[in-house]
């Protein structure tokens, strides 16, 4: 039996590079001791649940056989089919609360031998992670489906791993949350972070302001009947909702129905683009605080998590400026400008919500040391952020670095650390202060339809970061796990692989889509917030087009970096040139199959020039790698093709070549 | 203005063939005339509600608008968007019952051009059908998304359009069912067959006797809001449910919960395998009535549709033969066999169905001179138990030819009108007895995953059939339509298409799947009920093998053998020839790829014989095409490939290579 532990900070944690030691685990746990031997599993497979909490286990374990059973095609007995029969034998210890909350014992441990498997739990909430692991463990190999003999013994790294979802720039229907707390469950994050209101629309009923979502949300919200559904659905999985309401700014939906609320005079209409807008509720009205001291009653009334989400970002302060109303009282109260009104305002909300019971939550700019040490601020800006954060007492989670909106590669979200250098800044006393982080969707560019490919697989890496040790950081070991846990996760019906199909499909009028693939499968999305840059955007705009379409991280064109270095490595390898030439000229003859397509659909038009820039880079590397190959210099077409590969750098149609950079290594390594 | 006219029997339809007639629509409408210009489909296309039946009508225009925004990615709005709005006015001239009845008029009209269009029925049951075919208008060409200018007058051949779902030896979940009742809605089929009892299984909920689903569904059964919500589904969707419980044969699952129903004591087991059994209600005790009568009066109040299926097939006897019981029971009302008393039984049960107010269904075994002209009968035997069926009286619609378990091409299904020969069986005043068919999804061999790959697309090509003008019978111009309708389905979920590459992902334990399904595009399942002849199948059978992701029909082989006949009609046309070595050399190196692959898989192993076929046969392909280009004759070979060839029909894991075909072709054109 090799046994294997990774819970100090060991060099061991190398070792997780072998496939043998990870396996398709994500996140990787705590302790992995691989044994010989396996679990088989046929039809005869069954659950037994024992111990606390055994009616939502007992409904946990049939989700699980379910699912278990979609991915093999085989039914399972819904009871131990005789005394050979293998089982899963489940055992909570404790009863849990019915909600998960902040801090509980989410640990579990495993042991699988070829006899049967046990898991076991301090809680529910343990259960269901360790339940998720056994399904990660399910394999295929050449005695059929089986789970390897392994023992298993794990729990986070951090307590605070969430996800957030932005439903108010696009609409999120409810089968689409639904699936998403699946996914996440499956890579083991807990808080579903459900940011509600917005500029662009209010997307929850209230019954005590039904003005509020039937005016604010164009008829697009959840009804109290489906938040409670979502919530149920959710603790069933061991994840937290976390509703976030952004106040005093981010609030031009609330207006529509009710302008009173407001620091000018309406009327006002819903926001329709993207940014920061200048309406912000009047922080110096008791109304106002009256008729939040309501709202925020029904709606923890609604919402059982102990914290809320008061936002409390980009309050630009045009509106509290223009109003006498809002000078006279800062002039009166001795606030010295409008940061000092929001800490006012922070501060009556804060009291608000602990006569309901609830501990406020805020983007950095809430921070403030007037404010009770109980509130967590979620970080957008950074580790420095956090650590002041942290020094003034209250409890931190980042985000920043996790802002799947921005288009990066798992990579860069998987190397950012909650704790990252944690020398520089934090006092290891107040590390446990940090509680987690949250990767974000942001929804500007977001539909129902590409919803799931943009925080899908990426996630996943993040979630690993938030939940393995933190010397898990093998990056090359990472992709290929996410490779394969991006294929499982299709199982829980989340589109992140079909809808990517099914738009190409359209963009072409449903002709063969394998040129246009080719393609698409080497581009990437701009960065960051580009896109409003380069066209005027609103919520009705269609996102149809090929950067809707087209996934965030092209793997294509990383694995042609991975082949590039290995070739550059050891140049002149046979296998390795072979495969490049194959690869460029591919992309090279691409155009031509492609052209007569693109010039048919008005949705493709825009990518005529980027299928050019595919001939180009392509044959830029073709030239590269002859030289190389024949020992022959360019001379000084070299700097010529240098220059010109610069310049595909820049995006066209939103819309990134990703193999440039490869090329350019293998242009500079051509004499 | 082209005007086209099909609805009398002119050569006219032959036109159709031209994609310029029939554009994309499936089934084909009665009249087209096609215009020039467009209407186009931006975010200020919405849809106006007039006449009766405002309610559903309204909701199946949001239906319609929601569709279309997946379709096109656009989001559209709710209300017309100013007076230069694109707009769909709907007109429903009177109001409709609440669910669609046999002959109710479904005809509808509709006109479109650049200003708008319109869309008129009778009712809200012809409005239904208008919409999918303006969906089914709905292009993207070089102006973007846009509906053709048309007029379209259309309604059905016969108005019996079914698809019967067999729940029993399977289990269908109800996401299925909606989904599929989404796909017959699609191409205008309009009776959900729903097959519920069997002797594997009880798939309702009954509340006067619960031991029949307590105990006759290891738990998958629907429950009554459940099977209410089917029905409102499909009448929202202009479907009739008719349920369907086999009597007094295929009734084991009845006698687990009460074996006094059986004709011999029980104890009884739920059915495991497939196939007739012996188990059959006892028709001689008035008891058995007094359930049946019970049981009826429940199951009408739960299903509004007049007709009520008795089944009556398949009856073997034996039970009845055994029983003392039943033998005195015969002998002392003269009935001289077993026919005669299942008549007697089918006088019973139709007595109690007229005291419900029901008619009675059946198939091809209930019909008898004693029984009243009311009935309608299903036949599963053909053509001439049909038109026995009709000069006795009643009313009959055809099954037989569209079973869509027999595995056979679309075009052979297509090729089979309820109508067929006419003159030689039916006399002219007769036909209109004829009130359609039914394409029969039975599930032996279907499981949740692959029965939308079963159905669709082939039973589009059916429901063209049941629709369209007889004279609609152009097998090219349909496959050319079908697929595209069957990629268009898949915007309702349908899954006939994305299953299949998740079954080859799975059995390939997650590896790449492309050689894999280089194979599989080649092979079918073997036909009719060969597959037990091959293994032992029981419900508990996984359905993950091979045999089980193939699709029904191989477009691939279908195109290649189109590419043969075109290449033989003319030989020697280079494009044709390299197209066709191309395609011979792909297959025959596929091998290669595939067989490291096949045997690590124990679910592959089995192809191993498959993919060498594969390499075999690709091979006597090109060496015949190798004859033809050379002009060299293949001497005293010819007649060994030709052997060879012929052996390489036989199947293999329950699979056929269907590329054998074309490739004798090829060899018996080698010199």
């Amino acid at each position: 039996m090799k046994v294997f532990f990774i819970a100090a900070l060991t060099f061991a944690c190398l070792q997780f590079g072998e496939a043998s030691e990870t396996g398709f685990l994500m996140p990787v746990p705590q302790e992995i001791s691989w044994d010989n031997g396996f679990l088989h599993v046929d039809s005869s497979f069954s659950i037994v649940v024992e111990g606390a909490d055994s009616g939502r286990t007992g409904l946990a374990a049939i989700r699980t056989l379910s699912r278990l059973s979609k991915e093999t095609g085989i039914n399972f007995a819904p009871l131990p089919a005789g005394p050979d029969a293998r089982v899963l034998r489940i055992i909570s210890r404790k009863p849990a609360p019915l909600y998960p909350g902040l801090g509980i014992d989410e640990s579990y441990s495993m042991a699988v031998s070829g006899r049967g498997a046990v898991l076991t739990a301090d809680n529910f909430f343990g259960i269901v992670h360790g339940l998720e692991t056994f399904l990660q463990l399910l394999r295929l190999d050449s005695s059929g489906f089986s789970i390897p003999a392994v023992v298993i013994k794990d729990a986070p790294r951090f307590p605070w791993r969430g996800l957030l979802i932005d439903v108010c720039r696009h609409w999120i229907p409810m089968d689409v949350l639904k699936r998403t707390i699946d996914g996440m469950a499956a890579v083991k994050l807990n808080v579903l972070h459900w940011h509600l209101s917005e500029d662009q629309g209010f997307r929850i009923e209230s019954k005590r302001f039904p003005r509020l979502h039937s005016l604010g949300s164009d008829g697009l919200y959840y009804s109290q009947d489906q938040a409670r559904e979502v919530i149920a659905y959710a603790a069933e999985r061991g994840i937290r909702v976390v509703p976030e309401f952004d106040m005093p700014g981010h609030t031009t939906s609330w207006f529509v129905g009710h302008p009173e609320l407001a620091s000018m005079p309406g009327p006002y209409t819903l926001q329709r683009t993207w940014g920061v807008f200048d309406p912000a509720m009047d922080p110096t009205r008791e109304d106002v605080y009256g008729f939040l001291d309501t709202f925020i009653e029904e709606m923890t009334g609604l919402f059982p998590d102990p914290f809320f989400h008061i936002g409390g970002d980009e309050v630009n302060g045009k509106q509290w400026d223009a109003s006498p109303g809002v000078n006279e009282f800062k002039e009166r109260h001795s606030l010295k400008d409008n940061h000092d009104l929001q800490v006012y305002f922070n501060k009556r909300i804060s009291d608000i919500l602990k006569k309901h019971k609830r501990r406020m939550i805020g983007w950095d700019e809430v921070l403030h040391p007037d404010l009770p040490h109980n509130i967590v601020v979620q970080s957008w800006r950074g580790h420095k952020a956090l650590a002041a954060t942290v020094q003034q007492g209250s409890e931190g989670i980042l985000s920043w670095g996790y802002y799947l909106d921005h288009i990066r590669p798992a990579s860069y979200h998987y190397g950012i650390d909650p704790l990252a250098d944690d020398a520089l800044y934090l006092p290891t006393d107040k590390k446990q202060m940090v509680l987690g982080g949250e990767a974000c969707m942001w929804a500007e560019f977001v539909s129902e339809e590409n919803i799931d490919s943009r925080i899908w697989p990426r996630t996943a890496a993040i979630a690993e970061r938030f939940w393995s040790p933190k010397a898990v950081t093998d990056t090359k070991d990472m992709y290929r796990r996410l490779a394969h846990v991006s294929k499982r996760l299709t199982w829980l019906g989340l589109t992140h692989i079909s809808s990517y199909e099914k738009m190409l499909e359209r963009l072409t009028g449903y002709e063969e889509i394998d040129a246009l693939q080719t393609l698409s499968d080497v581009l990437e999305p701009v960065k960051f917030y580009e896109r409003p840059h380069t066209r005027k955007y609103t919520q009705q705009t269609p996102l149809n087009r090929l950067v809707d379409a087209t996934r965030p991280e092209s793997n294509t064109a990383r694995e042609f970096a991975e082949l590039v270095e290995s070739y550059l490595a050891e140049p002149m390898q046979e296998g390795q040139a072979k495969a490049l030439r194959w690869q460029l000229t591919q992309w090279r003859e691409n155009d031509k199959k492609l052209q007569p397509l693109l010039s048919t659909s008005p949705l493709l038009v825009e990518a005529i020039p980027l299928s050019k820039k595919l001939v180009r880079v392509s044959q830029i590397g073709l030239d590269a790698l002859d030289a190389i190959e024949q020992r022959s210099s360019l001379g000084d077409r070299k700097q010529g093709l240098a220059t010109a590969l610069s310049e595909e750098q820049a995006p066209a149609a939103e819309l990134l070549l990703m193999i440039v950079s490869p090329i350019q290594f293998l242009l500079n390594a051509a004499p």
